[in-house]
């Protein structure tokens, strides 16, 4: 997606440890008509695919899940919960998470009533890296039984294994920039052709 | 706000300790119909006032500003970042939040680029109780010098003192729905007239 490309050359900050910082347009300040054209270009890429909701995990995939809703009838959005407590009594799917970035494993879940077993289920995130948050919202999926459309991302970054695992998978992963390789020291960016 | 109101009586789940539940629609499993219509009737209730930028706090009220940004042309949504780790170069503002739903602290962190000193901030949230989460963003308003236009809440618990206090500190704060008292034993909510 050319628009995003482009944002991400004009702000996009690259630091050293394969950081791709985006904080002033995707993940902190938020330009909501950015995720609002994101959100058209998913329903493009996922056209004539059914969708009955779309699941997300916080926080930076919330906002971008909740306006891209729109382009699918404002079907509901779900979002896995960040927590340290699980509840034992069996009502909530749950899953561990490891974060490369923070450097340690967090707990994600997601109440067992708002995913229905059949129902076709679109995942959204903001970043796809490793896939370790990715895999943890699929494990999810496959434990509520619902089917898995497909999986839409804002940033891929295509030197890391978790796109090129989930495509090998079969998953319908449509990233709207996959960054190839990207340079700390002189702040360059090259994307892979789409 | 009727359908606001009318949603937390059909699926609103009222527990021991103040606890309403509301994760069926608003904060855990989001109906992005109704954000967009609590977004329109923000808009009406602050109409004319100036609004360059929305102002949250990850991870409820993210989804909700997102959308309701889109009645404030598309401004730029900033949403505080919950942070066990400080930033210590100064290039953040930062605020000790107390939550009593989790009996602990926690930080919150806004880069201070994000804020621009001077300009018109209005200020979403999903629930406003004791205010600890909201007089924390105020704090960070402060700082930053920005000019709070006003403070949207979805569902105020009027029986805590949260809301009281900020109005008599002068904001215009608008909460589409006040619970004035509820009720675990019978599940009874009962709304403060608007």
């Amino acid at each position: 997606m050319r628009e995003l490309e482009e944002r991400i050359i004009r702000e996009g900050i690259v630091r050293e440890g394969e950081v791709l910082k985006v904080d002033s347009f995707l993940n902190h300040k938020c330009d909501v008509a950015l995720y609002d054209h994101m959100g058209a270009e998913w329903e493009r890429l996922f056209a004539g695919k059914p969708v009955d909701k779309i699941l997300t995990i916080e926080a930076s995939g919330i906002g971008i899940a909740c306006v891209a809703a729109r382009h699918f009838g404002n079907v509901p959005v779900v979002f896995a919960r960040k927590t340290e407590s699980i509840n034992l009594d069996g009502s909530q799917y749950r899953t561990q998470i490891h974060s490369y970035t923070h450097g340690r494993d967090y707990h994600v879940i997601v109440a067992k009533r708002f995913l229905t077993p059949g129902e076709h289920v679109l995942v959204i995130d903001d970043f796809l890296a490793n896939g370790c948050a990715l895999n943890g919202l699929l494990e999810i999926c496959d434990a509520a039984g619902v089917s898995v459309t497909g999986i839409g991302i804002a940033i891929e970054k295509g030197f890391q294994p978790g796109g090129k695992s989930l495509r090998e998978r079969g998953y319908d992963l449509q990233s709207l920039a996959i960054v190839e390789a990207m340079d700390p020291k002189t702040g360059s960016i090259v994307f892979r052709e789409q």
